[in-house]
């Protein structure tokens, strides 16, 4: 890396510790940053910092907003009582794409792992439960269908049943338009058990 | 996109923007920025800026420094009569790596391309040509074995031939189509080795 000037080798570095950027596509970064418009560059950077200093986590759900309560939670269209339990924000921006769910959500920041020595207390949990004791009527796990998903689905599942709130997982199965011969075995399985009658 | 905050959809908009960058892992990185610790995000945001603001074109071989001259091209332990002829930075990175050229460079920002409407002008040729009037004895094309650097490994060559400069053309030990910053470095070694007079 010697062979750039410090701020170009720099400037690699830091963009190669971003998860998904190889040394290569940092340096093509680099390059490209350098030989952008200087007004573009200062907008990037003024950008990143802004991001950075105005999100914070939205009361409620958890979700990462710029106001102290989401535009999901304060609308008074949404069904609170009906709360989607999704591990990160983009999660949430998934199923909001489909704009058929009418509920507010619950963000996790993350999934119960032993593995990873992630437990249950390093995850927005306790809010989710404090959320609770008021009038909520379904909560619908939708964390992911791996095995960190799984988990964290079957923990929260165990600590809500006893309040007698109703708790829903969405199905897993083979996805619209999939082709069967690609799919996993795990997941034709899921299919298979989740069959429901025509 | 209206699913997050305005800020968190403005840095996803303009992280998508760079190159090999696509909606997904802008939003990737947008969150992963996001959870970086303050410190962090404040210096990536300031390193951007400073590579800007700090690099600049090497008054010698037109590659990127934050000094005048670069470093290669002040070194006193380098070959100032061998001048090898790249592309762009990473190329002379590429090159530089193998440790064995002792030559110095001429970095062209580019390649001739007609089909893009790129011309002889819109690279650093006029400065090579300027090089060329002092002492040296020999110019190494090495732009890509694509068509483009074909195209201008020809052009430069009928340029200098006239002026009594030996000029060669590093071996076709470089995969055709290849891109230099992706070759392992025995291959541009022998490419090197292997140069042919033009």
């Amino acid at each position: 890396m010697d062979y750039y000037s410090s701020q170009i080798s720099k400037l690699i570095e830091e963009l190669s510790r971003l998860p998904g950027i190889g040394a290569k596509s940092a340096q093509r970064l680099a390059f490209h940053i350098i030989n952008m418009p200087k007004e573009q560059v200062e907008q990037l950077s003024s950008t990143i910092l802004e991001a950075k200093q105005k999100v914070q986590y939205c009361k409620v759900c958890c979700t990462l907003t710029d106001q102290e309560v989401c535009p999901i939670c304060s609308s008074e269209k949404r069904n609170k009582k009906q709360i989607m339990v999704v591990e990160n924000p983009r999660d949430l921006a998934a199923y909001e794409k489909t704009q058929k769910f009418e509920g507010v959500y619950h963000v996790l920041h993350g999934a119960i792992s032993p593995m990873l020595g992630i437990g249950p207390g390093d995850i927005r949990l306790k809010e989710l439960m404090t959320r609770l004791q008021g009038d909520i009527e379904e909560v619908i796990i939708a964390t992911n269908s791996s095995l960190e998903g799984e988990t964290t689905a079957m923990y929260i599942s165990k600590l809500i049943k006893p309040i007698g709130i109703k708790v829903s997982r969405i199905a897993s199965g083979v996805p619209v338009g999939g082709d069967l011969e690609y799919i996993d075995e795990i997941t034709l399985l899921r299919a298979l058990e989740g069959r429901i009658e025509l």
